[in-house]
């Protein structure tokens, strides 16, 4: 995995650079998003970050999180280069049209860098990084900064462990290999401190958030090869709770025996669902994502369903009976 | 950490070892047990390892796990070394008290290899290896494996990756730094599988220890700075489970942002509590634990109690107001 030439090319030779990730980021989009930033700083590049606001309380404690700007503030215009990190589809910045266009038609100098299963067809004609077999764009990020003889400090250490730790699940996931363990120890070794990180990322829950994972609990289904948790709006709307709130929760099913696939409905509006996947092993739950229109990895994907849960739960089992996938 | 001297010259000299470890044996306890077997294998000596059994399912993928002897079955007497592995006790290997004897007396070579805080006046005359900083027992045994110049194949890379993550909850506890990362790298690169590994160790709930789970959960109590939860006999009958089944429930509880004391209250017979007490960051519930005749870390201590569960709840909470360690 060696970052492409003209990358490194175009981070020597530009001074302005505008960083983007997907909607709704997670610890690989902020890690990887404010390391490169902090990385492009070091090198005395201007760089900045935009994302959707608010971020998700569990994120604040990331070094550099209160530099990022809102979305909506976005002149892409200012700046020389785009990059778009942990995605590579301006639709997947946001849901804003206008946005949209505004990235897609930017006139600068547009580089992907991302771990994601590229979609065909893309009219997006950026200068491509697209690795799906790394487990986090972070570790990509982390190349990178190797490549440009940056020292990695105890900042970008943190940003880059966030990185890998939500998208491995902690050391858990399939994607877990000897590499990912030396870079982990080499982060460490930069001035990442694990349990603190991990702390901030993973337990910081609050009661009401509690309350939404026992009323899932509460009502899993367990056909296997599936195990089914489901959450209506009246769920959140009783606990008090947003969609965000259910980030881990599907990873937390995967904890039954003999069990390989691990589903979460989400009703984010009236009879529409989120659909989150896991899988154990070799079985690739993207497929089953890409055939209701969504997209993943082998391990870990999603989609989304206009439908009654029981209606949107049962395509789902047919839909895997008769593709034979198991 | 370096072994001591006279340990090497032992494995270096004899023939003939007695591999003992605690009671209701854990991932560190069976993975330093076997690993060390196996590493005195490799050099051409006997070695056996005694527990008790049934073993739990969740260690039966362990290389090396079939060949463990049941303890009832021990003579020490036929052994020239018998060496203790994550415990420093006769005590702590079995209730059985002429068993316990039986060790007491072992008239061959006795040798301790733990990373649990030494208890004072303990009768046990061995060569002590005790260091309580490091995370896991199965740390030590790798450093005596590398310092006995054997290679490390994928059977012991298993055992000690084993013995690593249980004792440091995956890379989420306090103890997990630099050194746990490089040599979690050093075993996977040697062949240990992390996925495998942790969803043998960790995802293999049967759906009735998730029924248990659920019923700790719906009785929690939050009394800042404590998260509680309890379980009695009759949760454990309703559910046909058993104690080990609770195996990582009092971690789970950690989960909650701004709590950092939680506990597990389990009734191992009517009116008689086993208790378990995980802290976040510099709050040392070993210093509890020693207050009710109990032991263990900083952030993970244990005792047992014989009262109701409101009784021996209210005492807990009383005795860390007393004792102003908050």
């Amino acid at each position: 995995m060696i970052p492409p030439k003209e990358l490194i090319e175009i981070i020597t030779e530009k001074n302005n650079f505008l960083i983007l990730t997907h909607s709704t980021p997670d610890g690989d989009a902020f890690g990887s998003a404010l390391a490169l930033k902090f990385s492009l700083n070091l090198l005395s590049k201007r760089a900045e970050v935009y994302t959707e606001m608010p971020i998700p309380a569990q994120y604040k404690f990331l070094p550099g999180i209160n530099e990022i700007k809102d979305l909506v503030e976005l002149s892409p215009d200012k700046f020389e280069v785009l990059i778009l990190v942990d995605c590579h589809e301006p639709s997947r910045v946001n849901n804003n049209e206008e946005l949209i266009s505004k990235i897609t038609k930017f006139s600068g100098i547009k580089v992907i860098i991302d771990h994601h299963l590229e979609r065909k067809n893309s009219d997006f004609h950026a200068i491509k990084w697209i690795s799906p077999h790394e487990a986090a764009t972070g570790m990509m990020v982390y190349e990178l900064i190797k490549k440009l003889n940056i020292p990695i400090n105890a900042s970008i250490a943190t940003l880059l462990y966030s990185a890998l730790i939500v998208d491995t699940g902690n050391f858990q996931f399939d994607n877990t290999t000897e590499k990912e363990l030396r870079i982990a120890y080499e982060l460490v070794k930069a001035g990442a401190k694990p349990s603190f990180i991990y702390q901030n990322l993973f337990e910081g829950w609050t009661t009401n958030r509690l309350k939404l994972f026992i009323k899932m609990l509460d009502k899993t289904e367990i056909i296997p090869p599936f195990i089914i948790g489901h959450l209506r709006k009246k769920d959140f709307e009783e606990t008090n709770t947003i969609e965000a709130d259910t980030e881990r929760f599907v990873e937390f099913l995967r904890i039954l025996k003999d069990i390989s696939i691990s589903v979460l409905f989400r009703e984010i509006e009236e009879g529409f669902f989120k659909v989150s996947l896991r899988s154990k092993g070799s079985l690739d739950v993207s497929v089953i994502a890409q055939s209701f229109g969504g997209g993943g990895h082998k391990n870990a994907a999603g989609y989304r369903i206009r439908a009654t849960y029981e209606e949107a739960r049962d395509k789902l089992i047919e839909s895997v009976k008769n593709n034979k996938m198991l």
